[in-house]
């Protein structure tokens, strides 16, 4: 009648730790950092990190930071592990902060990437001139605000799982990405599923599970 | 100093006189059509007139019935008054009642309607398949429930006005069609404008004035 | 400069077609499963399917019906083609419809289903003593209302993609399945993503794609 | 079985090109509209261009900048093409910068624009004392905040198409505009269709649309 | 160091009391309608009283009731005590039910009573047509739902308080009269406030108090 | 069949004009006043003026200014008109500014006003405290934030109108001045109506009317 | 590093078992309360039981129904073990099913209850008249819907933890109990929380919890 | 039938005196905390004090201050009064601003206080390894944002009161705590209540409420 739970398994080996950089001050997340490379942490990601936080962090531990996805990484490894491929596609230009966010948290956790930018349903032969990459993807990430379409067109078009990434992009009645997220949840195209609002990373990260179930390189 | 208001210009000629019948009873909307037609009304339409509502006016004033638009018809006259041609497209077939709505009223006022229902973006090769006919459009309202994609992709392939009806039918977050309407009020092409949640008739008629804005048969 | 769009790919051999049967006379689900069946479709799927419907389909065309989940299934084939496993768990007892809308759909779709009913985090210790099937698990479905905490605590214990599906169980400030919705989006667990309330449908479809990624029986 | 969709048709004669300026960095501008330029666009608009923006664009491409609209234009042609008018009408004050861009727009456009700023309906003589002009036209656009009940009571005045927008004017229940969006989308007048909150441009894109159809000068 | 509170100050003399007839039982109502008598109560109103019941309620106590209004009456005393005039208008007739609850409490209450209905804002000149009774009036009830804008013309052509009633008349994003009463929270007229969205009842009461500031007949 | 409208009927004898400062720069607020001035106007009321703006309206035009509730006035006349008394309570020290508004802007109408500050229903005893005050207002105008519950206790002790104005202040399910609200729209108390969130002017413009009714000084 | 869960302690010995009748087939509440007798059982509560299945209950279980608060009871023990009394108070009588819920279930955990309906704040004096048996309670319940003043009121006199159930009494704005929840949860008063809409089970469970810490009779 | 309320009980011996800093200048705090004092006051509690507004009101009356949770204290008494201990635990170190809030209160009020701070769901060990420190407690205060989970599973787990602070910790569909806030008001688990989303304050003070009626030290 009893269960045992491990109390000690924060630490998997070769899977990056990754720190939520938004609200922590330079020096709780140099402290963090720190923390995790004492305990044999080898590959830290640091997400939400900005422009001057990094600027400081960088000082004292080697940091490479990518300012539009606003993604610092300690101590990167670039192997690829995993044998498919993730596409990441974007309605507008706008929407790349996010994306950027996703692919490069997938690129952490070793995954082959190609990105779609700019691609959105009001201009469909945008997306259409790249279907042959869409469908030779193992996992498509959709990143759209305003009306959020771009999920339900590629869910349309493709087989695979697609990731709905709806972005606060817009004005007015979208309301901070409410109706993109709606209309995510609402895809008619099957094998659609939602995170939260500009979560490039929750994207990104379940992007690179369902990739490695796939086999590795 | 002052402004002359004509209080008397209820009745224009030729223009079909509406009766939401939404709430009335039978004998109101009895009631209503006859004094419309004692002052020389030709033409009547009613509009969310039920089944029950529509057997008993029926049994008083010539009536033609459709039962899933649920409009009703008193006198109608079918010339095609206008040129051009307006296309109505759904997303699914549940939302052919509202588009019925939409291309009765819309054939009641004069204009050559073109259907293309059940095109939805998740399956876009059954959209593109009838791309000629959506360019060859003076207008397009497109009737859409879940995520209303349909109103942006549709808006970016033609350069016609697009008159985007979001509709009630979905489930969870559609929320009774505020899924779809935000969606619409977002669209990220040009040229599209949004009636209310199943507005139907809004858009039939909307669609006409601009039909016929493009001159005459 | 030019895309060729498939117009004709609407039949995958061997994939179940499915109808969406919630606001279909039983007369339609005749009509297009018979049209599915002369284009040699043999594997039909009807989802929100109402015990009288099923009754007057039933008496037309063989069918199974679970009115549990309200799943009609026409010509099920029951080999398993996928080697990993989807494990499907609720929070309440009333979560069970979605559930099993999740599960059947899922295994008529070739997947192995295991069943963790009733786990919710209110009662940690039951959910605790599954551990050792939900971490054997491919992808796991969290089903829950109310709160939908289940979702997080999951996918905080395992490490596959973790579908969540909020229901509107619940009552008050629950606003019909709100509740559950925003918490699992807003989870603080990597790997979980969201589908619309009640959509069991969907989640057992995007679990059969994930769970195919990882190979065949 | 195939459709054949043009992948170039970025480019069409005549219409100028639309940048949407909100959130791109004046470098990014200037490279999208030399891009622009050198593909022969010979007539760019750059809406919600801010002040210093519009500044450091100016200093690199010649460019005619409206403070109140926030409009850039690139090479204006001034020639009005369309035979009909435009009406735009404003509530209050506090709205003419969404009406100069919807203005400036349909200007830029081709047509001929009429300006009847500040007409709203709690003080209902202003308005009626234009009522010849607004029967001019061949559309209205009708911009309003707070109760947005200009929309209706132009709508119940006019024959042709009144394209009604939202503002975000207003506050405490206003609820950044949303008052007005549902009071435009619920109007009880005929005729009337709603784009998003504050979107001048996509009015004045809409309007020109329409216009157009009415004829060439 | 003390306050002195009334606690048996229940019954005022001449005012009638008031039972909300909704989700009573007949019997718990003629049981506080008896108890209202046996105290001296001579003039008792219950509103939202259902037709079922008020056949029930009326054997057992003599009863006055009015079906479109839901009101019964006991004991109605019908003299004018009131010297001004309380004007009660309407958008359409669909928001009768509710505008006769406010015009038969304000009734019943001693105030003489002008019925304005079916005026709303898409067809001015029916409200213009009865400028003059407006005018005259002491306090003005603006009852309309959809897009409520009645109240802010009313509220800008005359000089008095206007009471605006929001109706649940509308569909789609009505939302249940959200629009209605955001609108009219918005009105940009001064001298307008509002009740609760279908509060015929608080509006006819409201305005009996303000009528009988101006002086008694 | 015609009315005529007075067009010119915008300067009213005696009756303040009032300004909107909200958004106006301080030259156009100079520019309006100037021009009420030339029109005769003698007595004018600016809401919402910052405390900049009316450093420099100052400096062109003779202006009393109040901090506290952001109001100036040109040319104040300070004699009473009405016989009544128009009380104004609040439930905290933050609503002060709200009721301030208020409170002025009757005063300039000509009206007499006691203050009864932070009287909020969490320390009922302050308010019992002042219950002869509240009984012999004319009108009472009752601001609070949060839980708005003033406005219901207020409404159950008196018998004259009740104007309940709902302020911002709060955090949190606050949702900026929502809870107050709808807490004051689903007040029970009889003879009480709401306006806008923190619409501090439009409560003592209505309490003003209101007041008037009652007969003059 | 690992810890140890008890995953048998379903069975508390003394307290009730509870099972929530909202939703399950009187077969399965007999089913489920029959287990809970098997293991030991000896008291078990039934919320949400309607007339319909406590009649089938009752044929095969000796169970104890009351209608109102739709609670049925197997095996009630009435002994008093907390020495304090709890009070439940109501703001009007339409409140009483959610208030005997609260009240019926604190009474099966022991507790001594009064009641204290219809006290709602628009009627000051029948709250006042009951100060003494509010300021004597351990714990006091406020449920009320429309405005939910009550729990603030309540909290300002008492000094004891207040519990706050809102209600979806009410109807327009009050959107299903909405407007009373946001009201309690700004109250301005300290030591009140609050519980789901209708939830008085949650709020009579946890009043006997905070009573019973108070000490045993 | 009079009700006599004690109108200067505002001063009650022992218990501190609790200023709310939030939109009040260092001048208005120190008037009132000086008032305080004279008045006898000897413990004074003043919340939402930022760092600017603490050093000024620091530099006139003697006063220690805690920057992480905005709380200042004027003349601490440091004795603990009651015999039991309140637990506060946090999802994530990003909630220790509100916690704090609550621990500090309720320190003040005379409470001994354990700290389980980031035990958040998603890594449940954490949680689970603190056990015994939340089993031995007489209230548990949990406080979290994003999903909110964290109320449920400890309200699973102990068997006392649970106090749930939802917090504004999130982004996206997190709305501000609104995704926090209605988890907690749907909670599974029984004898968790729910005070305003970010309310630490009024959370210490109920738990110390709850904790002192366990007897005195
Ligand atoms: N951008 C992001 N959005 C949502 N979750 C994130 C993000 N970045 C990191 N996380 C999650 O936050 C956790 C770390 O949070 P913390 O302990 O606050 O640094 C990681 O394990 C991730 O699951
Ligand atoms: N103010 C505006 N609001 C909404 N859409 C706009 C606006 N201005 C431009 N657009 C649209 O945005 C498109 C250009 O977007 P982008 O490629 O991001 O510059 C144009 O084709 C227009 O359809
Ligand atoms: N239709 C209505 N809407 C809102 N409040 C009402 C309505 N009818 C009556 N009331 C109020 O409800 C009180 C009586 O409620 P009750 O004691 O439940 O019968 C009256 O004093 C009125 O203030
Ligand atoms: N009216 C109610 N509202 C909320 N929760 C309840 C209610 N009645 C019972 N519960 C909870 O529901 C649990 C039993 O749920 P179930 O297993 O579905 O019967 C109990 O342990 C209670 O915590
Ligand atoms: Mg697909
Ligand atoms: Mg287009
Ligand atoms: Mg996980
Ligand atoms: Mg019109
Ligand atoms: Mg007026
Ligand atoms: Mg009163
Ligand atoms: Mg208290
Ligand atoms: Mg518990």
């Amino acid at each position: 009648g009893y269960a045992k739970i491990d109390l000690h398994r924060e630490l998997r080996q070769g899977i990056p730790e990754v720190i939520f950089g938004s609200g922590k001050t330079p020096e709780q997340i140099i402290g963090i950092a720190s923390a995790m490379q004492a305990r044999g942490g080898e590959n830290i990601l640091i997400t939400r990190l900005c422009t001057e936080s990094a600027k400081i962090v960088g000082e004292q531990i080697p940091l490479t930071y990518d300012p539009m996805s606003k993604i610092g990484i300690v101590g990167r490894k670039s192997e690829i592990t995993a044998s498919g491929t993730i596409a990441v596609a974007t309605g507008g230009t706008s929407d790349m902060p996010v994306a950027e966010e996703a692919a490069l948290t997938a690129e952490v956790l070793g995954n082959k990437v190609v990105r779609l930018y700019d691609v959105g349903v009001a201009g469909l032969h945008r997306l259409l001139s790249k279907l042959d990459v869409l469908m030779d993807a193992q996992v498509v990430i959709a990143v759209a605000g305003m009306e959020g379409a771009l999920a339900s067109v590629v869910g349309g078009l493709v087989d695979c799982p697609v990731i709905a990434v709806p972005t606060s992009i817009g004005y007015g009645s979208n309301f901070n990405g409410l109706s993109a997220l709606l209309s995510m949840l609402n895809s008619c195209a099957s094998g659609v599923s939602v995170v939260n609002i500009d979560n490039g990373f929750g994207a990104g990260y379940l992007a690179s599970m369902i990739n490695h179930i796939g086999g590795n390189r």
